[in-house]
């Protein structure tokens, strides 16, 4: 409430609307080390003042530095850094009424509408006044330099006063008397990978010889496949001692075969929990040479945590009053009626001892990361309770600033975005379900043009062991959505091998690929010729080459004649990629693209090169409009790389 | 920044969101007594819980009332509540998990699937356990309709869970454990006329005799004229004892004559300051019975407050640090180079002795208060220090909560827009200088339906004693203006009684009438057969007896299909007004308009009645698309009152 009583101290001016701000600062705001941040605050003063700004920022506990805000017009002020380390960065707004400044803008004024020379001197004295406060602050060469100013204004010389130097100076030294400042903002500030990753997930049984259980020694051998890939994390799902009491079948059959492997996702049997390694797929000590494997090879790994546990979880025992209890005293399982999960305990975050379970199912993220894991994706954790997740995060990132967390959340949007506030890192997305390119429009604009940039990033998977969507039917398809995953979101991420192997086998009921692999062993043969193997390794070395894909609020859409087309850039300073895909996974689509040239920073009137880096043809358009045409047989996108300057280069040279 | 540390408590639901709020709840909302305030709040919680809700709100000190929240989609949720007596309120949100809510919604669907009787038996074991922390709760009839619920759920009875009286009681007993609450926001809730007023303002001196300076006792007589016309408040330009040195004279004239007025708004001589009363019209007496006859006539009386002082003001010798020095030691006048204002000082709101400043200051208003005055227009508020005006407001409405501050600035829109968050009940806007009806439709729209409606209330002014907009030529125009000013805005005003008498001789430089009266004694012919005095008693007679025009939250737009017409309603319930205005003043101007008649809850398909209210005519319209021309000879302007019901009712006879 505004306060009746007189204030103690108070500022000329009021900072209104420091932007960005996530739920007006309750929540922070992300990036990735070396990341930059805009910065725009409303500022006014009364009159006619001038306002001076500066940007206070740094590290939380750390060395707070300053930049100086710009004024855009009509009372917003701009100012820009770039964040450092990982960690909990703060940033606010100082601004004040720049006197000298003021002065000086009313007697450039005083000078220009020809003022009488007595009234000039009598202003130089003022302003000669405001100076010796700048004195009072500067130091040696400064000092005396401004000391020189001030006997010129005492002296009547009008010129001193719009020197470039006492501009500066003044500025300099300005005493910056009743500054109002800003609330402190956070950053949440993470390594890059939080931003840029490119997931492959698979299950590690699946790795062994055909028909038998595969080891994570297996799946150690399957790395070197992945990074010739080029992927940065290999995510496994779960790898914990599977249940046996309801034990899924094949297909989600409720009663197992003897010898089926059961779900990963029913976690704890008599040989452990969530912190522990199946044994057939060889223990902890099989896990430690996985681990050790993929640092040789520079992959990531990230572990699959399903915070569930199947009724063989020794918890169960330990803890009963960790999981509900139904009247008749058994443990209540999960369920949405009338499916039945009988395999799976939910656990009870309301439960009297939760500082205990809570406690516990936090250290299971920190088991992992003990053993050198530093990336998790969490199974449905928007079932959870939401305070759990705030507080968790926090705390595992005192001890582990480097983990990254994706929330897989397919639910309500404000679910899925209170996670991500909450403190996951990236989180899974509606692009899976979004069919059209005017659908893809509206939800890239969405999540790259609106505030919710600041605080959720998004990681676009075509597919996933639990999702086969419709449009996934045939190579085109499958080459399409890859390429649109990989370069629409700076993180992106298949399930394989199906997805290269084109697995569009679809279940009868389910969205959700024939046999799922949750309930079964699979054999891939990763050498099927027809395996889109060479395709993801070149889509995923574009990624690393174009700085632009690195980002995602570069994103721009660009118009085109056919609605079966959709066209998108994405940019880092020289660094231009152009992506246009044909929808329809059928028939060839052509049409013309209205680029804005503006936006790209291209030449209005000169040719400029269009490289497909996907087939290395070149193409040299000039002007916005541009005809494309692409053939879902050949390949359904054209993914170019634009440049403008060496084009026009090449274009004087011709010329000479 | 969220702890890392386990929470001693938590909630199972997030509260996010929660709107109005400006900037954020830094300031208040506004509303007057008895309006509505529509709150709606984001909720999330874990998976797929019935989520349950309540906005407590209430007078700062007074009794906390509550409403439940509905759920309106989307994790959004609504509550409405109408504000009561004058003062500061409060509201926020709480939220939890309805257990037994959640529990009744499986239990239903357990049933409707069909689920076998003993495991209903078991599910309602589970009911019957929450529904006790209900009884817990209840008390009387209620609790023994509870205890038989948990005994009837005990038996084993399915269709007990499900009968509304066990719905209803559970939830009035809800135990609401683990609630989330807000932080409460706050509302500054002013008397109506803050709203809804039509100003009047007028020199008093102009009010004598032809060539005589009239007096507050001349002024008084003036008042039965305002108060014939309908408005509710008699604005007066400033009454102080005006100053010698530097008098402007006529146009501003930088020498008066001998015997020339000078400008009220250099205020202070020998006779007085801002606390006194102008000699010439007659002193603090009849400042007095002025304002006995303004009360009883019903009339409110605005005072024009400026704050600044002629050389004369009596504080210029009390307080010389209260202004300005310049270096020879002269006290600093107005100056904007090269216009120099010799006749005011501005005050130094930064003086040394700026407590003591401010505070008499402060006590010009409280002063005018004790003798009666409740409304101020106020001076040029964006050229004084910014928080002085939120302390002053704030501590003027302790003792005063009915005051009414009208912000007189004319300068940037974000200036203006901090002014009315500081704590001024309304402002003038840009409406004297928005020309065309698309200018129109894009101002509009962001007055009023955007978040600046919460704190922005506009007063619609067609001209001021400093404004005759180029617009204004000629009786059409002044028509025109007259009603889109009264009718578009629920707050409004004119300077008359140049308006009402199309005095519209433009100053040749400036956009100001010709010979300002700010500076010279005028004489009005209120008799003149042509005045607008009849059209503006009717337009405030239609202001009156039409609630919809009480709001601008309502305001709509309809499209036309001549860009020279403009189309808008206001409604309030079954009073429907719609408004379209020619904006050209010379020519008529025809087309459709196409009425959403979904928005005016008017019949598709059946007559409706459009009356009319300033020439009485009645037209009988069917669906959305109307022919309407206006010429502006005739009158630029239809003020329709639509009635959909009555017309409906009138075909149904028709068809008997």
């Amino acid at each position: 409430m505004i306060s009746p009583q007189l204030p103690e101290t108070w500022s000329r001016t009021v900072i209104l609307g420091v932007r960005p701000a996530v739920d007006s600062g309750r929540f922070p705001i992300k990036r990735v080390t070396g990341e930059s941040v805009t910065v725009t605050a409303d500022i006014v003063a009364d009159g006619h003042e001038t306002v001076a700004a500066e940007l206070l920022y740094g590290p939380v506990g750390g060395k707070e530095e300053s930049v100086r805000l710009t004024f855009l017009g009509n009372d917003v002020y701009r100012g820009d850094f770039m964040v450092g380390g990982v960690g909990p960065y703060t940033y606010r707004v100082r601004a004040w009424v720049d006197m000298f400044a003021t002065w000086q803008s009313v007697f450039k004024r005083r000078v220009d509408t020809g003022s009488a020379e007595a009234e000039l001197k009598s202003e130089l004295l003022e302003g000669a006044g405001l100076l010796k406060k700048a004195v009072a602050k500067a130091k040696g060469e400064d000092k005396k330099l401004l000391q020189r100013y001030v006997k010129r204004f005492e002296k009547g010389e009008p010129e001193a006063a719009l020197e470039p130097d006492v501009t500066d100076l003044a500025r300099t030294y300005d005493p910056r008397e009743g500054a109002a400042e800003s609330e402190p903002l956070e950053i949440l500030v993470e390594r890059p990978l939080a931003q840029f990753s490119s997931w492959y997930s698979f299950f590690p049984r699946s790795t062994g010889n055909p028909g038998e259980h595969g080891t994570l020694d297996d799946a150690a051998k399957r790395l070197e496949y992945i990074k010739e890939m080029g992927f940065d994390i290999a995510y496994l799902t779960p790898i914990h001692p599977i249940g046996t009491a309801y034990r899924k079948g094949k297909d989600n059959s409720p009663t197992a075969q003897p010898g089926e492997p059961g779900s990963p996702y029913a976690i704890g049997s008599e040989d452990g929990g969530l912190s522990d390694v199946h044994p057939e797929l060889g223990g902890m000590a099989a896990f430690e040479r996985f681990m050790a494997r993929a640092k040789e090879l520079g992959l990531e790994v990230a572990l699959d945590i399903a915070l569930n546990a199947s009724p063989d979880h020794p918890w169960v025992k330990e803890h009963p009053n960790w999981f509900r209890q139904r009247p008749d005293g058994s443990i209540r399982y999960a369920e949405n009626p009338p499916k039945k999960y009988q395999d799976i305990y939910p656990f009870d975050f309301e439960s009297d001892d939760w500082q205990n379970l809570w406690t516990a199912l936090k250290d299971v993220f920190a088991f992992w990361a003990s053993k050198g894991v530093r990336v998790f994706r969490v199974d449905n954790p928007h079932t959870k309770a939401l305070p759990f997740w705030s507080w968790c995060i926090a705390s595992l990132r005192e001890e582990y600033p480097d983990i990254v967390l994706l929330s897989e959340a397919f639910t309500r949007p404000k679910q899925m975005y209170a996670l991500a506030k909450l403190g996951f890192s990236q989180s899974y997305t509606y692009f899976t379900w979004r069919y059209t390119a005017a659908e893809f429009a509206e939800y890239l604009t969405e999540l790259f043009q609106t505030d919710v940039a600041e605080f959720y990033r998004p990681s676009f998977w075509p597919n996933t062991h639990d999702i086969l969507p419709p449009y996934l039917r045939g190579r085109a398809a499958f080459q399409a959505r890859l390429v649109m995953a990989a370069t629409m979101s700076a993180s992106y991420g298949v399930y394989g091998p199906a997805y290269e192997l084109i697995d569009d086998e679809a279940h009868e009921l389910r969205e959700e690929n024939k046999n799922n692999e949750k309930y079964e062993l699979k054999t891939w043969n990763l050498d099927d010729p027809d395996s889109l193997k060479p395709l993801v390794t070149r889509v995923n070395q574009i990624r690393l080459e174009n700085p632009a894909l690195r980002n995602n609020r570069s994103l721009k859409l660009h118009p085109l004649t056919n609605d079966q087309l959709l066209a998108y850039s994405k940019t880092d300073g020289d660094n231009k990629i152009l992506v246009i895909v044909n929808f329809d996974s059928a028939n060839t689509q052509s049409g013309f693209v209205d680029l804005d040239l503006g936006a790209l920073e291209l030449p209005q009137n000169e040719p400029y090169t269009a490289e497909d880096l996907v087939t290395g043809e070149s193409y040299t358009w000039t002007g916005a409009r541009n005809y494309v045409s692409l053939d879902p047989n050949r390949f359904p996108a054209h993914v170019f790389r634009l440049s403008g300057r060496s084009a026009a280069r090449a274009a004087r040279q011709r010329a000479l």
